[in-house]
């Protein structure tokens, strides 16, 4: 290990600089006039690894490229597959960035470009941990593969395909994310549990056109008056869920959970001066941490009806819809609340009117032992990063990949996130902080070296 | 009456020539690239009614003009004021237009231009039944003054002040407006009843922005979810609205309005197939024609929140609003009921969250006795001018006009319908029949008849 961290201290600088020259390429996947560009940015990374010896493949699909690359010499060893991916947000709006977007520059310790810390940044510390280990040692002490797509930011369209048909090719014993934050400036963290999501579009039609509010009103139903019913319905004022069997599965928080949860230095007068809330209000019983990461949730994420110009208009609209979605927490099963959501809706509209609901995803909700060996192993790679022992903390997001994982390889993922919250990612201003670059990569080289050492495989 | 009745039927066929000329104006009042033709329309029925005799008067305001017109010479016999307007909607969607907006064609007994029926087409029955009696008699056998406005299809801007301003000149013992409907072909009848009017936009604010809802969600209150609790508890699945002391003041049916309205003619299975429902609702204990017009009601007029695009988008939106209305009868105040309406919405806001009430008017209800000697009189210059009795009928819908002549000028206004419930005013193929235009001229002419037998005074 003492000759890779030297490489690493020696070849900072220039890490930096091909992180920037990677950050110049606009991969802007959403955005089909820089389709040359996203492949422009798979082509680097993919050279970058084939060049220290990697066995690397660039596989077209119907969108972007997937590289996929696999250094298999650790025989008896086990194998990681890192996951990542090289495209971007877009960088609207334009005005608001101090630096372009697209051109990486260093203020402060951060250097600030779009995909900084999302994702260039935080996945180049494993590829240039491998290469330290691969330049000083000529071997990685496990088996390493990188999954690396370029459709994260619009939809990741062909990724679950593509893992399904590469199981063989995909095997690992783990897989290694570095995607998300530390809890704060230097307390790292790893995020071993994620919510689960499903989305609902539901549409109430009521009369065939929009009616008179005078002439009418009173004696048809109203799809706008009805949908708020049965959105009222669904939750009580303090967000508990009120969907038949909603809790049945609920796996309750550890008291080790709530325990360390509680010990984060979280300033909540902090937290309501972000949202600009004088008050904060959730489910009876938890605190807001608890509520944010571990406590199932139902939110109305739009709503349309009828007028919405200035000033008054009399009518009953003829449909009404709204855009409603739950955040899942362990065990609670994606499919039967999916059912149970149409089923409520159905039963509680009003005679005359008619419902459809859309479904838009359905994914289950992720938590990893914090106990296993290849956890066990994360901590002491990121404490050897980073100078001080990890936090575990979950996120109230999703992040459907890993459940894919799960279900296709039947493997955890470590969620090692190197970024912070203030990090501005799908903001203007995106930033990367150059120290925990280097910590990423100490911590990641030091990962290969625990994984080898445990009993993970 | 028989020289006048003569000259109407003499005349009928100039009559409309000249409702086709008026016709051709395009009097667009709520367009202001139409102001000139606004008040080219506004002197035409001026110059018309100065020909025959009245004193006219076309008084500029910030708006359109209003045309006051009066004839005085009946001395010791009551006053009646004709209200109407002389401008129109606008005629989009032109394409869906058989003949011209502006360009009057008569097809199967019906005269087809914008304003056909609302208001010009109307309006004009009262004028020239003036016409026929000073031109045949030299006289009329009440007073009558016209107040003509072209604004009534933009609001009415200048109306209410005007008519505060004017109260002497205006006075009065009864108002006449024809500017509603018949039952049905055939069936006469006079409005006694109108609903009143409080409408609202209730803007619920959350957190500063919108939040991400994995992130956020079931730590914040979600002004959605908020917005739809409120309307929710505003009124149960039928229709009861419940605002506190919402009811106490409602006038109830009486026994002859209920058995009148029974027994008209009144198909609910073209009523559903024309609102496009297989079912309607309503407040139980009553028809749909008695909650169509005389049960007060709240409606969502539309509703608006966060992401309203394709697809899912996780947000929890910073802000949600609604535009919710009341339709009230006599005897709400509406006062009382925007004082209990906002404290309805603020004791139900969630912890963090403002809110905002913004009103839009507020109507009271009106309610004529049928039994009073102008109604009794209006009761048979209709049956003389239709040959058929009418049918007493309320309406859903507001005119606010009708409770400013009797909260400024103290009296009470009869609503002669003269059009169809199809008509299409306000829609493309506006209409008018002219069986009914000939027969509202006669009995308007009976009317002022009526006026000075009956023991209005």
């Amino acid at each position: 290990m003492e000759s890779v961290n030297r490489y690493i201290n020696q070849n900072s600088t220039r890490f930096v600089a091909q992180l920037k020259d990677w950050l110049r390429i606009p991969s802007i996947s959403t955005d089909s006039r820089y389709k040359a560009e996203v492949a422009r940015a798979g082509e680097f990374i993919a050279g970058d690894l084939r060049e220290m010896g990697f066995k690397v493949e660039t596989v077209p699909t119907a969108g972007h490229p997937i590289v996929y690359a696999e250094w298999l010499g650790a025989a008896g060893q086990p194998t990681a597959l890192v996951y990542g991916h090289y495209d971007v947000q877009p960088p609207d709006p334009l005005d608001q960035w101090v630096s372009g977007p697209f051109e990486p520059a260093e203020r402060n310790g951060n250097l600030y470009a779009r995909g900084a810390t999302d994702d260039k940044g935080q996945l180049l510390t494993h590829v240039k941990s491998v290469e330290a280990w691969l330049k000083t040692e000529g071997r990685l002490p496990i088996n390493v593969k990188f999954l690396i797509e370029g459709e994260e930011e619009c939809g990741s369209t062909n990724l679950e395909s593509f893992i399904r048909s590469n199981r063989e090719r995909l095997r690992c014993d783990c897989v290694v994310v570095s995607d998300t934050s530390q809890f704060a400036p230097g307390l790292p963290a790893i995020t071993y549990g994620l919510k689960g999501l499903v989305y609902f579009e539901v549409v109430l039609q009521g009369p065939k056109q929009d009616l008179h509010s005078g002439m009418f009103g009173g004696s048809v139903a109203n799809p706008a008056n009805n949908l708020a019913t049965i959105i009222a319905e669904l939750r009580d004022s303090r967000g508990r869920v009120q969907l038949p069997g909603f809790y049945d599965e609920v796996v309750p928080l550890a008291d080790w959970e709530r325990k360390q949860f509680a010990e984060l230095p979280f300033d909540e007068a902090k937290f309501r001066e972000f949202v600009g809330l004088e008050k904060l209000v959730g489910e009876e019983g938890y605190t807001t941490v608890e509520r944010k990461w571990a406590r199932p949730t139902c939110d109305v994420n739009g709503m349309t009806s009828g007028y919405q110009g200035e000033g008054a208009k009399t009518i009953i609209p003829a449909r009404a819809s709204a855009k409603i979605s739950f955040r899942l927490v362990p065990n609670q099963d994606p499919a039967k609340i999916v059912a149970s959501f149409r089923e409520f809706v159905a039963s509680r509209c009003w005679p005359g009117v008619r419902n459809e609901v859309r479904q838009f995803g359905a994914t289950p909700a992720v938590l990893v032992s914090v106990d296993s060996p290849s956890m066990q192993a994360a901590v002491r790679a990121v404490e050897a990063g980073f100078g001080r022992k990890p936090v575990f903390i979950r996120e109230g997001g999703s992040i459907p990949v890993v459940g894919t994982f799960k279900r296709e390889l039947g493997v955890d993922t470590l969620l090692l996130g190197w970024g912070q919250n203030d990090d501005n990612l799908h903001s203007p201003n995106e930033k990367f902080s150059l120290a925990d670059f280097h910590r990423g990569v100490r911590a990641s080289a030091c990962l290969w070296e625990e994984l080898a050492r445990s009993t993970m495989k």
